[in-house]
């Protein structure tokens, strides 16, 4: 069976038009209110009193709904589809549409392009441990999915799917760059840091093409989640008679326990030797980097041309920022 | 063969006296000092130039060492033992010692005591999956002679043997009048939350009697450790057939995870429930109680009356505290 | 006369209604825009140009209010009552009308059971000069009236009418517990600490049923007013021939000086004995506890099931956290 | 009777001297160590084990000693009085001393000055019921005695007998310029604002001219007890008949509890008027330009000439300051 | 040519009106959204869908535009200007407007007084270098038009044209002050530290009478600015012969880099002597001052009478603030 | 006339030892004390009283002395230099000695190597601009003297002669390395940012071989000496025909300007722009790996093995830190 297409897209919706598209339930307000979202942004459903509640009982977050007779309202704070006493909600299934109309994503070639990356730099690992740590667990075609479609975090920096691989593919490229040029540091551990940091955010976001958090999630974290799983396989590695060294086992799950760098990042450990250190860095770099890049992409987009307005987190305010050169 | 116990406590040296005792390597702080210690405190050891590293060698942090003539200096400042041509090391086999002579450490029977309390808290535990799990875990005699022998914390509070025990006593009876003033809070996780949430200090601290970490205890810490050692024993109930409930699971290693608190105590998550929220608020009382009352004794015994100074860890400096009443 | 109670609270306005009903004006905006309340909740009530300055001018704050033929806008973002040509305001004298309908409060039979405990507690302390500064504060009736009629916060925690004594009562049983626990506490200072921390709320707030400050309340603070109303009940009582101890008298006053732990808390002092430092955790732990209570009770109310949202005023951003269990 | 002069200082002591002196006990650190003090500094006394105890059990801080045949180690580090065998402590009789040898302090006809210059400040006042209440408190002879003998702080600036005279002073002066310079600012209250706002430091610090708190001055502060010295004022003026305005009441109490401008540097009430925020940056302009004036007058007493280091308490380290110009 | 005066401004405004008038363009949202202004206030002017892009795009922030047959849209939460089909846009030339109008500002008159002052101010200077130097640079007819034209902040004190001359002025009035109160502080560095230490903001906000900044303010800042032109000066006067002492040039450029006192305050140095320290705390002063008198005075405008909210930027909130007396 | 050189080091002192060598005064500290320095370390002298202030009084900081017959005081705490009636000092003219002897300095071989490979870097420029103007500042040959054998920090990090060469450079090569991994990167103003941001440092750091500022570097700052030397090397360009852009102009400085990152940092700006933001992370991470590097040598050569401590800026502590590996 055919797969449907979007044909129109929440970025395109003007005031006054009539709605009949398919679009993903992103948040549920309350009885009356949902949020959709396609992969160009959000908006807002509106279903009047009484008639909310029975309608919006079974719809669920990351479900796609086929909307008849929406009418957008052109409110000029916040557009929104108002629901009338023609309209009509249903409910489609997943597999008659394609997910990548609905949330922001890599393409499948990039993906593909950046795993071979990937490999390349596994190939490159000396210590034989360390690759075959790193080899095992790319192995893993379950985790490695769940890895590569899933981003890098809500709303920060890398926020559509394959954003977590994308971002680890940098980490590691900035590690490689930086045990280069200082060489007191371990390129394998670099590395490997840079492959393995974000790990856990396999099991951290919804394999369900919902760019949301699990339960798992949010109640251990993904740093904690990425101990879990590397400790898991070395344990595997050693069932399968690999004397996989102790030493090496504390630095690399260190590695991973310390690359927010701070405790009041999120941190259960400071860096605490220095490739741990650089990695903290490398990541930090990409991070912040890529956040000023995407909104330096979303304020051109929205018609600013030389100075944009980027929040700062750091100063809890909006700073000004050039979107040109 | 009979153990030597211990006649002169550091606390007892004075300027000029002639020392033939036994000490406790604390610590080596270059070729030619060490840091010894007893119960009753530390005290510096200097070797004079060219003889240092040589005798120094082969002496190790938690070995317990004899010393013949050495020399108290008394220096205002600071005193310390000073090793002339005539003095003498040698170093003694454990068996032959006492190990309470030479670090602070509950007694014995205080542990017993303390035992029997916290099992009449696990049966007191209603809901049968946490009570298995608290059962197994305090089965474990290896893990729980360590986890009843380790100090708290390095040199903030309950910094003796047995104070990770006695703390975590504490938490309990906290936990436990805090969820008969609020029904609010389940009584079964709060208890269980107390009782495990530093399980992970028996692997963060030495085993050898000497009050120091780990490596692995460094790089992980004691949080993700109790995180290691909770997954561990719930694999091993279901090995056995118990159906462990995988939200329960995920609610007792988030209690661990977040019973620091804040991201800059260290806390890799913040408390995501109420009850993981009371635990960390029972903890922080217990530690901060028990961090003054120690140090009014400290202050007490080095002779001030009304007023002594206490180090305040929020405003970075010492603050005037009552030590009368 | 019978009192007249309301038949429709804010929490049931839905669009499109016709309000027939009477309010609390809990703030005024600016000349067309007043805020009015009922135990429900709060609604904006907007008046038309030009008719809104005379209409609004003689309507105080606390006043209560009889809305004939407004109606309800309503805006998705928020809604609010709108008055029209036909509509009228008209004033009602506070006789006329039940308090508790428009103010969240305690029940009375819970504040009389309270006011019980609070009394057994007073009879419970040994130190005959505490306990008789306790009785001669609990027997002016005026000033406990007020106190077991605040809120404990204005939008914190415990913000009904009655918080305050609800929030006193719970710190004297932590603090109860406390001393029981640890036996360095003094269990006299510790209740008369609980039950007078927060006496000069008393003075702090409105006595007029609305939730409000008093321009004393905002100028000299609830710590200062507390300190001020023991002091002149320790001078009644020297009056009378009690001859108070000058220490204890110091002491006490500490206890309520120091009891916001932290001078960036709006702390004048800082605890300096155990007992302060106890009093100001058992305060700080029963306030965040009760605060994430109400929220979660919040956010279960307005639909949300298994996650909420919670401001975290440490992180200065709203904090997921779990609603079941 | 005579009294005795001192002949030789604390700045004058070198290695190897023999001291036949007098000195203040300015602190009693433990069995064997005293810190003695006169107005150019101070110096420890170092009393061999054994025989200390005995002789400094009955001396306590603020008495003044002659001590006898006492000898100056010249430790590169920091110099001390070691008492031998030979040497001898004598408890003087205060009356047989002259207190400005001991203790840094301005000299009496500068306060009489400085005394005067207050009183014209407040006859300028037109406020009759702000006149009245500051003639009120500076007629209490016993009350301003303290007031113009007691220093500004134990050791961030004006930390001499009668620096809590000039500090106030010179606060005044500043809010009469401001008062001049802005005239939306209230004159009256601002004069008074200064002249009372550390009024509370008279009860705060020991009338025996040793530089240190009473423990009244401990457990409450200066900042609460100028408020009760205000409030009693107020309240003997309504009893001879004065008619004292509560709003001027409030306004004057909030001045003195906001004072210190933030709640982080131990402001029970932030400024909530502009006379109040303007008194407060009074206060701190005065007494930072002073600490820094004061220091850089000590850099130069010690040699140094273009550079000097002076402690930043806001970066928390020393700065680079220059001394010269 | 006559230039036409406005009839209407922005704050007489109400829901219904039909908008004949001229305002200036303050900035630009998006396609549909412009933001208009004049010396009473903003608004929102909202070009229908389609229409929006073609009549904006040769529309840039700073014009004066003549609006026909607008309408204001009375939402409740914020008005705005709605152009129908019938309503019409129109550039009008700035020739023929009156720029006071449009942007709030000091008076001519009030500005001629200002400017008299500070050349007394100049004229009272003793060293002949600062004096040459003052007058150097307020000779610079372009120069200072633009220091007396521009605004102190955007949005936070002085934010009119002609405040950066007003806030100087007082800052030199307090330095004045300043240095009579104490006579260890250099007047005349006190005086041209005043009057130069925001002279960069004459190249850091807009010659064209809308209140933003130029990209070189942007940036490099009016701290770096005011260095660079005050160096240019000296540089001329050396030219002209005159041997300016080297360690006065520092000095003086020293205070202007200094003079936001903090580098969380963006000042690229900390004051290093007691002028640059003093000029520090004058700036503070007057900019904090008038935030405060600026803010009471707009929200008594507002319709409040004895109790207004201000935003606090130390605490992040609004705080309650006096708006009486 | 052949140079001495030095046979004895700091580091090889021992207690005892009789001192016959050079070293360079490093810091004056009283009448009496001098911190002497060669490469190795510094070291204590001390000159009994009396005698001190005459030997003293014409030693200035960075002058080379040579020591007859001084002692080794070995003092466990520090150890420090005697000088005795026999002792003697003689000032050394520089021209006798080595300088690389008395300060921590790299190879000449070392910085010839460096410049070649940054004028590689300049050649590999693209704008004609960017490339002309670094060509200008490297062809100064006093300027770039300076420029490479200064230090990059007093006691931070690369605190050695050729230290802000080594630094720049590195910074050099991550800029390229980032503009090669994210091609949104202006790899020109990279390259060009990295090789001037501490160009300043040429002005702000002692051209004596002594390792300390000059006083325009305490009072401007490297930072705004920055700005200052490339704003003249541009106007020097413009005065020999090359138009250079004022836009590029501006984005240089701000490069600069902005290159600490955060204000309190230090940082006049915080960069606005991608450039300017990857500049500054390039200079963070290389700055804050280097601090670590040299710290974990220094533990090294101190005897530790596995763990060291490092001092931790942000936590403001010592953390443990691993030596191995």
């Amino acid at each position: 069976m055919k797969t449907k297409r979007k044909q129109v897209f929440v970025e395109d919706l003007k005031g006054g038009d009539i709605v009949d598209e398919m679009f993903m339930i992103a948040d549920r307000i309350d009885r009356n209110t949902l949020i959709l979202s396609d992969r160009s942004g959000r908006i807002k459903l509106v279903i009047p009193d009484e008639e909310g509640s029975d309608l919006i009982e079974n719809l669920n977050v990351g479900e796609v709904i086929l909307i008849k007779d929406g009418v957008v309202v052109g409110d000029p704070e916040e557009k929104y589809i108002l629901l009338g006493e023609q309209s009509n909600i249903k409910k489609l299934d997943k597999s008659q549409v394609s997910v990548e109309d609905f949330v922001p994503s890599l393409a499948k070639e990039d993906i593909k392009k950046m795993m071979t990356e990937i490999r390349n730099y596994i190939g490159s690992v000396k210590n034989r441990y360390i690759r075959k740590l790193l080899e095992k667990i790319f192995e893993d075609r379950e985790l490695i999915t769940r890895f590569s479609n899933v981003p890098s975090s809500l709303n920060h920096h890398h926020n559509y799917l394959g954003g977590n691989l994308e971002h680890s593919l940098n980490v590691a490229r900035i590690c490689d760059a930086l045990s280069r040029i200082n060489d007191k540091l371990d390129r394998d551990l670099m590395i490997a840091g840079a492959l393995l940091h974000d790990i856990g955010k396999a099991l951290e976001y919804q394999p369900s093409h919902i760019i949301d958090k699990t339960d798992e999630g949010i109640l251990s974290g993904h740093i904690v989640l990425g101990y879990k799983i590397i400790k898991e396989k070395i344990e595997e590695l050693r069932s399968e008679g690999v004397d996989f060294p102790e030493d090496l086992e504390m630095k690399l799950l260190h590695m991973v326990l310390s690359h927010h760098g701070k405790h009041e990042w999120g941190s259960p450990q400071i860096p605490r030797f220095v490739e741990a250190l650089a990695l903290h860095y490398a990541d930090y770099v990409d991070a912040h980097l890529k956040y000023h890049l995407q909104k330096v992409e979303e304020e051109r987009k929205s018609g600013k041309t030389k100075w944009g307005f980027i929040w700062d987190n750091d100063m809890k305010k909006r700073k000004r920022f050039m979107l040109e050169g």
